[in-house]
């Protein structure tokens, strides 16, 4: 496994996550994981929180997905506390009943120990597929997690829930609403197998912000749009992608009822920026990589053609193989683009390779100068640009290269 | 460049085509490739000739793309020849004005020198995207290739549109109608950029028989999607697919007008069978192969369901990579098979690696026996099936694994 730390790490390290009232974790090693790393976490939050999340699109997603969905769909206790366990080690994935055993017999300890009811606990798995997960593992620490739980946790959280991560990744933000100061945490993991669709691997972010759930999981969601569902590592969709937003209502705000709500879209606009740096994160710990790629799409006709034409390239293992080597090859950029699916004029596209416009019209630009784009290719992040001509939309979508370091990682992970 | 042969190119070389009456081939070093090797080639086939063609979905297709497709649509003159011209060593796309000029120059000349129409005059050309082809370099060569022309060169035309292929591909059969002697050659290139979407890189097969166009071209799309349309390399889709089949009339039979003609669904089997095996020739020079690779997907709905799965798993990359390291992870065909977007029911799944059952309904096989199975990955050629339990259709997908070698290949193709 490649455990040399990712030189797109953070230089100042994992940062300092502040305390938020009514908010608790604990982590233990739970022997779930190869290793003695912490590998399972228990986040509680006072009664009179909320909770919303996304999860993975797949068909084959992991029983841990499968009951946190359909237990978002009750209505959770307001006067009770909320409980989330996550293990890393073990995603809990293709396991039959066993595997569903392991979920109930993880809510049941967790009630009782909480003392909270089942429509308030939350569970989310990351780690190797198809092999069973003993439940025992889990319920004989939960005891001693409670007991343990600490408010400024976040480092060990963040440690718990990773896999071949390479190093533990957490952002923190805060805002003014009219006067009262509201703080956003959050952290995340995923390095391999990452094209969220719908979050990413396992993010949680928490709030002590007042919001009522319906309008925090439309914030939520938009906001998961524009962030996780625009990175990429390996085109490979997890079985495990799962978001989750906690608020604790304890700063002391009249709750926002209303998407309208000024507060609420300012909430928005920090809780993007959150998720975006935590997407960015991810990215900067993708398995193998040595550049960070922006490939932008503009003058599309719509965002979602926009956003399928930056995938298409994001996810081309051509285009990530001459990233990898340094190689200005733009003419994979345009097989990228003509593979998506999506009707293009091929002579109105235009491509830059950072500030070098390398193609202008649908044919190389008379300005090229291989040499110096070449240079270009050298630098640690690299932007692409590509402009469509078709119309006014953009987005951009955020990968890594592929590169020998990804191949040694994965023909050997399990063994 | 990774210029060792392919493990799995046919011991026996590449075979013996035979002649077929009206068809003459003719090739040269244009300096179009890097290096000396042959880069240009000419078909002649006699007149009352018949051609039909499956091309590049891509939206940035090759300016000889466009013209072939345009052209096929017009009426070819029957009492004049037909010839085709391929390049490799520049794929001429994106190349605007001056690519457009190149593909005109080619046919003008041919034109010339061969005594035949516009309509009757095809291109096909592969290599590096983007580079201007001047066309001189194509058209001060016509003239000696039509003096040089003979009908046994097909090792050399095989040989002359080989990019980073390993091995020159080929294959033939014959078939009998009536008591007449009916032969079918085939010739292929591809190794990298392969995710067929209507032809392969470039195919060219001949043929003696006599048959009406519109019968060819609707049995030459229906062996196309179930051959060339099933085999990935690594899902990147090339902007120059072409496959032409080329006949000539020239066996003593009165001309197939039917597809209901007997003789027209024998031929189709044959036909089937060379592109099958032109496919397969194709995946087993795949960049950087270590393993061969089937994913057969049974018990499907629709047989395009069936489809897009088996290509959901057979462009993971972390399907490849585990294989490539001989990890029977089937885990991460389960996160393909979530990942592909068509509705299952995970409770249903079987998969089995080679005879070995790895999974039943939904979760690990009480026979399951890793020793096992993880020796059965150190097979050259490997069987992945999935039963989905849902249906009765079925689909055979057939790809490589992501090895080093696919990096190092593509790390540095241009320089």
């Amino acid at each position: 496994m490649g455990n040399n730390i990712s030189k797109f790490a953070p230089k100042s390290g994992f940062p300092d996550l502040p305390v938020i009232q009514g908010l608790k974790l604990s982590t233990c090693n739970a022997n779930i994981s190869k290793g003695k790393k912490l590998d399972l976490l228990l986040i509680e939050a006072t009664s009179n929180s909320t909770i919303c999340g996304l999860f993975t699109k797949s068909e084959t997603c992991s029983h841990a997905v499968d009951w946190s969905r359909q237990n978002l769909k009750r209505v959770q206790k307001q006067h009770e506390p909320i409980a989330l366990v996550v293990n890393s080690g073990n995603a809990n994935v293709f396991t039959g009943l066993a595997g569903k055993t392991t979920v109930r017999e993880t809510i049941l300890s967790v009630a009782k120990h909480i003392n909270t009811s089942q429509e308030n606990i939350f569970v989310a798995s990351t780690g190797v597929i198809g092999e069973h997960l003993d439940y025992k593992k889990i319920t004989t620490q939960i005891q001693t997690l409670t007991k343990n739980a600490k408010s400024n946790a976040f480092f060990n959280a963040a440690e718990a829930i990773m896999t071949t991560d390479t190093y533990p990744k957490g952002f923190h933000t805060k805002l003014t609403l009219e006067k009262t100061n509201v703080k956003i945490n959050g952290i995340a993991k995923g390095s391999g197998m990452i094209a969220p669709n719908m979050g990413t691997m396992l993010v949680f972010i928490f709030s002590d912000i007042a919001i009522e759930k319906n309008i925090l999981q439309q914030i939520m969601a938009d906001c998961s749009d524009k962030t996780f569902n625009c990175i990429t590592v390996d085109s490979d969709t997890s079985t495990s992608d799962s978001l989750f937003v906690i608020t604790t209502g304890t700063a002391k705000m009249q709750k926002i009822t209303s998407l309208q709500d000024p507060r609420a879209i300012k909430f928005q606009k920090y809780l993007y920026k959150t998720m975006f740096e935590l997407a960015h994160l991810v990215i900067k710990d993708g398995e193998g990589i040595t550049k960070f790629i922006e490939v932008t799409i503009k003058g599309a006709k719509t965002y979602e053609n926009a956003v399928k034409i930056g995938k298409s390239i994001a996810e081309s293992p051509l285009v990530k193989t001459a990233f990898a080597g340094e190689d200005p090859n733009w003419g994979r950029v345009v097989m990228a683009i003509g593979k998506s699916g999506i009707k293009i004029n091929k002579e109105q596209i235009s491509i830059c390779f950072g500030d070098n416009i390398v193609a202008v019209n649908g044919s190389i630009s008379e300005n090229y100068n291989e040499k110096n784009v070449a240079n270009y290719m050298k630098n640690d992040s690299l932007n692409i640009s590509v402009d469509l001509g078709l119309g006014k939309e953009k987005a951009s979508i955020y990968t890594c290269d592929l590169t020998h370091g990804y191949i040694s990682i994965n023909a050997d992970y399990r063994s």
